[in-house]
This record gives C-alpha cells, structure tokens and sequence, in this order.
C-alpha cells in the first residue's frame, strides 16, 4: 500500500486533514495489505513537520506490516551511511528503494543489517524511464546490469529490486535473472500498468509485491468504505491472478 | 561550502553541537564561498529535528550566497513536483542535485522554475561511479547521455552538471559537449580529487563550482581560526590555478 497523501489528490491542503487521511487509509487497508511503502516526498513537502507526521505515520503502522521507505535514496558511501541510518535507525523502516545511478559502493551501507533490506530501483514505471534504463553495452541493458549488480550485492540475502508494471516485457527479463529475488511492482492503477500480468511474471519463481497507492488511498469519495471496496477489488484481481 | 556535518567528524553527537558547529562554519566561511550546499543525508539522520535545523540552516545562510540543496533526488513526475516544492519552496533553496536515472520526466518538474536551478548527476565522485556511468551504447557513454540530456532540458538556461573531481578526463569530456553550462564539482580534500586540474578545464569555457566539505568545516582544531585557514588556502590555490 502506497502512502503519497498530497493535497492535489486529497482536495484540502490543510496539514492535520492529510494526517488524519493517512492513518484512515492505513486503518482501512491494514487487513488487505502485507505492507506500507510510505513516499518520502510527500511528507519532505512539509519540511520538518512533514517529517514528524512521517515518524508518527511509521508508529501507526505498527509492527503487523512490513515498512518500505520509498526514498530512492543513493550517495557516496559516507554519505549513505547517513541516509541508512535514517530510514532504519531513525524512522525505523525495515525496507528503503535505492538508486543505482551511483554503483554499489552507494548501495553497500544500506545493507549491512541482514534484517533490513534495499530494494534498487532496475527499470522504474515512468515513461522517460527507457531513456537510461534500456540502454545497452554488449546487448545487456542497464537495467539487467543493476539486477546482476543486486545479485553480486546480496551476500546478506537482503536484496530485492523495483521493475515498474507498466514494462511487462523487463519485468520478464529480470524475472529470469533474478530467480528468488523479491521484485517492487509500481505503477499499477493510475499509471496503468497491468496487474495480471506483472502478478503472474512476478510471483514465478519469486515474490512481488504489488504496489498500489493512489487507486485506493483516494477512491470513490475518499470514505473508509470506498477504500475497503477498492483494496478488496484488487486483492480479488491478485488472487484470481495467480490462481 | 558543503555543509555535511556528522557526530563522526565532530566528536560529539549531541544535537545542538552540530547544530552549533553549522552556524560556526557558516559564519567562518561566508567570506570565501559563493555557494553552500547542506547535503540532506546528514540533517535527515536526525528525522523532523534535523529538518529543522536544515531550515534555520537555510535561514541562516541568507540571500547573500546561492544554496545548493545536495538530494540527489528524482522521481516520476507526480512525486518530484513534490520534491521541487520541497527543496525550493518550503526550505527556500535556489538550486537541486538531481539523480538522472528515471530519465528527463522525473527532471523536468524542478526546472520549470527559470530562477530554481538544478545539477543533474553526471559523473559522480565515487569508485563504484564507473560502473554504469562508464557504460558505453554506441560508443557515448551514460553520462555523456546526461550531458545530453541536461542540454536537451535546457530551455530555462537553469540546468547544469556533477561531475567529480576523482574523474579529470571526464569531466573534460563533458565540459567539451556542454560548453557553457555550469558545473559543480564535489570530491576534492578528503575524497582526493585534483583542485588544479580541474579549476582548468571546469572554468575553460563556461563556470565550475568547486565544492570542498569535510577539509574546510573540519580542520585542524575545528576553530573558526582553522577553518578560515584552510579556506583560505583553497582559495588562493584556486586562484593560482586559472591566473
């Protein structure tokens, strides 16, 4: 479950109703969803009370669900030291999305802990998303060299990688090399990725978690009951997916 | 002036040490740098608090020299409008480091702005940059292609280039296919980059801006006599090097 609470989608730009939306989104989604992936931009919007509402934000969420912090973090390693602190020490998240832009030293800080992971952003779901991604040295793209690159980093089997629901034929390819490897799916619901084909590609050999965010945290009139509806809709589509 | 003030550097972490010690290297150096640039990492180790203290960071900066957000961040569109009112409206910065991996649509969000700048990550300063930003389609390497891409976004005149300082034959490739445009260029004193050098080939055609951290806001004693010392020696090195 997505949290990208802003006030474009929620129609009110006032602080508390934001708030208060997300813990209704959470409140109704928690028997539905296996985990949280909260957008840090969203809350940064905010500066340091956009942070606060963060921190009481991955408090409410408790320990039932799994916590990805959608940061797409990535610096020098010194740096990165500082950012996995952050989102594991400081906001106590059990997951962060990272950039590979910068290689693996970027990425290394953030997997020391065994018990926390990264999930490295491969082939992401939006359009201009080819431009880099698709490119290729000797026939392999750049972002099959990030799902080898994920492989050469996992010796804490701690490793999972984002491939966007709106690039099926990717999410094949990195499927393939990447048996086992846990696999973020953006992009279904307002970005139009497919959901039954991502599930039964992603869910082959491995798991996926389907990310949906704005699709259900602002459904029909925004009501818990509108909220239930659509995440129960979504569920029955997962299921049915991979029957 | 990168601002990256961490409890390992300073031997303390106690909160308003840092803080303290932020104000003193601002108030030591703001005779010798044009520019600051805070680096998020190290305020968001410390949650909402350490968002505060990024914007009295900012305020206490002022208007006198142009503030350079280092993110590194970069989204789909939907969530870096997010991040661009983030960095430039709520906390007041002129310019942004930005991650080109998604490609010109999770850019273009913070350029719409003519008078907000952004510094697109083209060859950073690390060892493990090499290993996608090397990479060669065609024979044009990725981060020639972000050159290519800043130069393709430019409309507003408000985009310019990273390039590290570890990486001299780079960046004079870059400063070749991107003649006028600014360049910022980290990893000089600790990381090791050649000043000489690359004052040369960044200020040849076009204005680079040197970014030094932890050798200026850490030396010696970590008084404001050592660090009013050792700016001015970057300083007059940085002269000699393009008289």
């Amino acid at each position: 479950m997505g949290l990208d609470i802003s006030p474009e989608s929620l129609g009110s730009d006032k602080f508390d109703d934001l708030k208060n939306h997300t813990f209704k989104v959470i409140d109704s989604t928690k028997d539905y969803a296996v985990a949280y992936k909260p957008n840090f931009a969203f809350f940064e919007r905010w500066g340091a009370k956009g942070f606060s509402w963060l921190e009481e934000t991955v408090e409410y969420i408790g320990n039932d669900h799994i916590k990805i912090a959608d940061a797409k973090r990535g610096d020098i390693g010194n740096t990165s030291k500082q950012y996995a602190y952050s989102v594991f020490e400081h906001f106590g998240f059990d997951c962060v999305t990272i950039n590979p832009y910068m290689g693996s030293d970027s990425v290394e800080p953030f997997l020391e802990k065994k018990e926390k992971g990264v999930f490295l952003l491969a082939k992401t779901s939006n359009a201009s998303a080819v431009t880099l991604q698709n490119l290729k040295e000797d026939g392999i793209s750049i972002y099959e060299r990030v799902a080898q690159m994920a492989k050469n980093l996992n010796h804490n089997n701690n490793i999972g990688l984002v491939v966007g629901a709106t690039a099926p034929k990717d999410l094949k390819i990195i499927r393939s090399i990447s048996p086992g490897m846990p696999i973020l799916i953006p992009g279904i619901g307002a970005q139009g990725g497919d959901l039954n084909t991502c599930m039964k590609i992603g869910n082959n050999d491995g798991i996926s978690l389907i990310n949906i965010s704005r699709s259900i945290s602002f459904a029909g009139d925004l009501s818990s009951k509108s909220i239930k509806e659509a995440s129960s809709i979504f569920l029955a589509q997962m299921r049915e997916a991979v029957k």
